[in-house]
């Protein structure tokens, strides 16, 4: 599906720079953001965003840096505005003078919406699998 | 090559979900599996079916999850229907409750043809890094 | 933007196969490497390939193979034959008989032209996460 991996690669931009209130921007405005790290999802931008926030800060403080990557993308159109979107995704952290290294790997599963030309995310599931 | 990225993404994800009768008709029915980690290639849709399945006990046994990640994808088309595609892979392995790590870097080239206006693969060479 | 993903796995391999002045021709003559691992950039292609020769050969001499992952690829187009890309880079290391491991995780700032149909590197930005 055109356009799905450029999405990804600035959406995670977004979330790895700190930048949380124009990342929450890149889900719908009843967008969801659930994990089985987690006991309830995210629900709204605001939500999203304060969630987003409250982590950032923490890397911040830590100077850790975070680098969201997504691959292995299969993309299903469901009509031409929508589609269902697995991927995987690792979360790579390195510490200011220390050693990269994987946090997580997981599953993404996206429900996506297009609205005005642009790709948002309405429905995310991310799946640890050390949590499986 | 359209589609040669969605089709690694869909054949990966039937491998590390255990899926290896599926995984297995990814490839010709005279398909070639070989690597430089075993003596002689797997041939054949049933064979290949087998390994994997071995395999996969195994990860499930040891409550592992397996991710394969392919990536730095180089597509060379030969006419309509046959592409030589090398790419990078990696192996990231999760066990339950535990921290992801590589389990092995890879390159892998593959004869790929497209039957029916399919994607398979005929001949894949996995060579491990750490084997080089 | 068609063909950058392509150009990258093929750059790459020619890096991590020690193919150095031909890696040194995928930037444009006048190109530039800069790292904030490194006080001053490297420019031109004979400065380039001199780089990495000296890394290739120490990594071959020491039996280590390097691959570098570009991911999350972000390209905005600048006319029809220039482009900013942005991306995720990952060196992966495994030494012979050993276990591949990260050995940094980076950020890729690229300015890209296309001369002749074929796009080539003018300028390349690495800013590594634990020098950040």
């Amino acid at each position: 599906v055109a356009g799905i991996e450029q999405f990804y690669a600035e959406q995670m931009f977004l979330l790895d720079s700190g930048q949380v209130e124009e990342w929450a921007q890149t889900f719908t405005v009843d967008g969801e953001f659930a994990s089985n790290a987690t006991p309830a999802p995210a629900v709204g931008r605001e939500v999203i965003a304060a969630v987003a926030g409250k982590a950032a800060a923490q890397y911040a403080e830590q100077g850790v840096q975070r680098r969201h990557w997504l691959g292995m993308v299969a993309a299903e159109p469901r009509g031409a505005d929508e589609a269902f979107v697995r991927s995987y995704a690792l979360v790579i952290e390195t510490p200011r003078g220390g050693r990269a290294a994987i946090r997580a790997s997981t599953l993404c599963e996206d429900l996506m919406v297009r609205q005005d030309g642009r790709w948002l995310v309405r429905r995310r599931k991310v799946s640890r699998d050390d949590l499986l």
